[in-house]
């Protein structure tokens, strides 16, 4: 461990963390990377910019989080709006702020978390910033690349008559945090079940090949579950200038979410509509290229579920009746995320 | 001022206020501004990215500044990076750390003077994040074009015989920041010089004009001066490969620097060489096209004073004497600006 580093060995060494976890130092279109007063690239089409911020105490504590986890969940989160986009990911610029408490070895540890990350996506981490800050916190910039903006899919393209689905399957994240805040709950799972939901809350996966799948198979919108389907839809719906009916029951629970959420006293729709994080896809598709679309997840490793339908008029609607007990709104991301609500 | 308001009706309110303030809702080449899961970019040619970050008790204290310094000081930083590549700016993103003490209207004047420093230089508000956070910071991101990645200056390209030069004045944040701590001292200046001072600490101007003007008048390698001359010119000899000599008794200090110093029983080149945050520009140049530097700073209504000359070598040499007291080193972003030691 040796004597503390001064900033720019610090730097450097984080640099090489990130480096040996796989990274790639550059790639294509980047002109001069990592360590001048900014990166230079030449985008060849349409770039995607998405900031996202994690913060301790509001986000993560650590632990349960490792330092890894934070560094892994910060980049992903992130990655997981280009995956929305159908972007291909290229450049990520990570802002550190440190408190003196922290100890270096806890940031190379997030470094190489996060560089292992970057190098499953073939992401080049093309600068960055280490300031002191009381809290720790990282802020995330990533730019994503298409041939045109044509391929990229916003959250505004849904048309009445569109069906509407979601990747994967939901209420995992909301289910391994309750988990690694009472880990007592995890009594009745499986234990391979309990690490699977404490992972998707851990080290969240952006959906980036279901993306860029979804895109080329004609998604007219797209946006990612970071809020929870019930909020998300709505920023879609509003985004869209659609209506979004959907039926609750339809709504993919992943294995345990419903023995967590028993254990919690609480509705297992609530976990997947008002818990966010699972970081998921939902998306809107012409009814005649679905199955294509399910063609595109199965081809990125996952799965396909129509949920609802977009149809003329605002907002969203759930049918009402006992399936539908528990849908949550959206939480507000001025709420710390592990201290959401339930509706 | 109300009810307290639900993030989105906050982020809608922030962003008319940075439009009301003037900056442009959309600049050339943007497709898809803030609002979706990313903005969305067709950039003519090559484009600088950069990144920085500011935090309250850090890098600030509210008082003394006020919640309009700190929004058009953390926007003035980054873009200071981008007018050390020559780079024409376009888009800003900006994350937003927020304690729930901080009223809303202090939200919104941060908003207004970024706002307004967007508008003065064409940059649009592209995206952005507001998270809960125990302290206030604002992290950014900023995003310049220029026809081609030959037309950005970086940090490496000084030749042995090139000129050293430096624009505007010097050691003016670091006299402002002591005015600001310790108001008394000003008692032997003149009132206008002292706000100049406390000015140039409170909202430093990037020198945008400049630095695409002394781009296009051939400067090889150029770096903004956020950490002190004697810090930068070491990070620009690194990058470039050579020695730079600098000659102390040639660095222009801005009015009433000497007086502070004096004050404050440190040397005026202390203030200048490791006093950070002027946001000056330092570049080197070949001697011929030195008239053409000094036309294009004047054309962006600031100067530019010739301080050494670039030789074959490493490191940074000063020379010796009575004229080099009080050179120092650049401090370590690890520490906060507000607490730098002199050497």
């Amino acid at each position: 461990v040796g004597a503390p580093l001064g900033e720019f060995e610090l730097i450097a060494a984080i640099r090489e963390r990130i480096e040996r976890a796989g990274a790639p130092a550059s790639v294509a279109g980047l002109v001069l990377g990592s360590g001048d007063d900014a990166a230079v690239t030449v985008p060849g089409g349409a770039t995607a910019t998405s900031v996202d911020a994690i913060v301790d105490e509001v986000h993560f504590r650590m632990p349960p989080f490792t330092p890894g986890d934070v560094g892994h969940k910060g980049l992903a989160a992130a990655l997981s709006d280009l995956a929305a986009m159908g972007a291909a990911p290229g450049e990520a610029y990570v802002q550190r702020g440190v408190p003196e408490r922290i100890a270096e070895e806890t940031l190379l540890e997030l470094a190489e978390a996060l560089g292992e990350l970057a190098a499953a996506h073939s992401v080049t981490v093309a600068g960055g910033d280490l300031v002191r800050s009381p809290v720790l916190f990282l802020a995330l910039t990533v730019v994503g690349h298409a041939e045109g903006p044509e391929r990229l899919v916003s959250r505004g393209g849904a048309r009445p008559g569109d069906l509407l689905a979601v990747t994967g399957e939901l209420g995992g994240a909301a289910a391994g945090l309750a988990l690694l805040e009472r880990p007592e709950l995890a009594q009745g799972l499986e234990p391979p079940v309990a690490a699977s939901l404490r992972g998707r809350q851990l080290r969240p996966e952006p959906q980036l090949a279901a993306g860029a799948g979804l895109a080329a198979a004609g998604a007219t919108a797209m946006i990612d579950l970071s809020d929870g389907i019930a909020g998300d839809a709505e920023h879609l719906a509003a985004a869209s200038g659609v209506a979004l009916a959907i039926e609750p029951a339809r709504v993919p629970l992943q294995e345990g979410v419903a023995a967590v959420a028993e254990a919690l006293g609480r509705r297992p729709l609530s976990l997947a509509s008002g818990g966010g994080e699972d970081y998921e896809l939902l998306l809107a598709l012409p009814g005649e290229r679905e199955a294509e679309a399910r063609e595109a997840a199965a081809g990125a490793g996952t799965s396909l579920t129509v949920v609802g339908r977009a149809e003329r008029g605002r907002g969203v609607r759930v049918s009402a009746g006992a399936e539908s007990a528990g849908w949550a709104s959206g939480f507000d991301q001025l709420q710390p995320r592990s201290h959401r609500g339930s509706a």
